[in-house]
């Protein structure tokens, strides 16, 4: 049993967006600090380009911010950057280390996310040693350029259908698509650039939570 | 104190320049075994291009190859990989996690190596938890393009004057500056191209294992 966590409006960092106080380490915290205020419930820590001391001192940072909040930090794959920071979990997608070889190192309690593209996936995955899942992309979206094709809403309840395990839907949610989402069953909903690349992430991240409280 | 280890002659494996069966898994196992039947004393696993499960499964290939032949492998980076593959130890760059991160995720026994690449950055490392450096590029080279500048057989010795721990020169290391850097005071020499490229690699080894001792 993990420590608990809820994926109603969770963000994904991608510091190439972050719009307010610049790029780096201070423009990172700044927009994770917003997106919070507005309500995100869970953040993750993604940075594709960044090398392993970057993300550690950058999951340092928003451990420092989160942890008196009592807002889960997750890091994007890296399961030694989790553990050097004492992160509360890992996102792995499916090219990233097997899920039960993660959470051998992870231990019992951290949680364990897992990107599943589609019912397929889900099948072939070590869904056993896994927390949450990551559906999607629900739409194309340029953020992530080597996910799999969208799926829409219909793809989530999908997946939906083949498990109880919480679900957040992810790939390029706004309000609208965010609403549809959960109404196909999912837990929550997962964004990148709506926060990251809004010029007011506190006011974007309030407007999403609105529009996933008001579809429940 | 970490495993013991000889560093005369370092394979570091890259999986683009392997010449014998071709790219992938079975390359890079044909390669390194030929390798070390031509006298490599120690393995580093490097493919910065694969994700974390193809990390493992090389990594875990490798093992099973070397384990029984008493040669340690390491990973490059990922600690994650080294603990998950059960590997001897990880080779960390200056831009990875730093050592001491990376030493608390290890255990004193996993060997974890530091490149350095002149005394300003042996200076400002955490040296006290690292068990060997790797110094250079002693001269420039295509398979590392974020290496810093060419520092020679005299940067060897500059950083060989400051410690007692074991060095291996790397960066566009043949036969003739393997010499060189091991009356520069190196205790072995580390190779990508020199055998990764080579289409008999088990002779390519031989030869430079032949430089080393003669050096010495």
């Amino acid at each position: 049993m993990s420590r608990p966590f809820d994926l109603t409006l969770y963000l994904v960092t991608d510091p190439r967006l972050v719009q307010i106080h610049g790029e780096g380490l201070r423009g990172l915290v700044a927009t994770v600090e917003a997106a919070v205020k507005g309500g995100a419930t869970i953040v993750q820590l993604r940075d594709p380009d960044a090398h392993g001391r970057a993300l550690v001192e950058q999951a340092r940072a928003l451990k420092a911010l989160l942890a008196p909040l009592a807002i889960p930090l997750i890091i994007n794959d890296r399961v030694d950057v989790a553990v050097a920071a004492d992160a509360d979990g890992v996102h792995l997608g499916q090219d990233d280390m097997a899920p039960a070889d993660a959470r051998a190192l992870l231990g019992p309690e951290r949680i364990l996310g897992l990107s599943v593209g589609n019912p397929a996936e889900f099948a072939s995955s070590d869904i056993g040693v896994v927390d949450y899942l990551g559906v999607g992309p629900v739409k194309a979206t340029g953020t992530k350029k080597d996910a799999g094709a969208a799926i829409g809403a219909s793809g989530v309840a999908a997946v939906r259908a083949l498990t109880r395990l919480p679900i957040v839907g992810i790939g390029g949610i706004d309000g609208a698509l965010a609403a549809e989402v959960i109404r196909a069953g999912a837990d929550g909903v997962a964004v990148v650039s709506a926060i990251c690349a809004a010029p007011d992430p506190e006011h974007a991240a309030r407007a999403l939570l609105s529009a996933v409280t008001a579809a429940r």
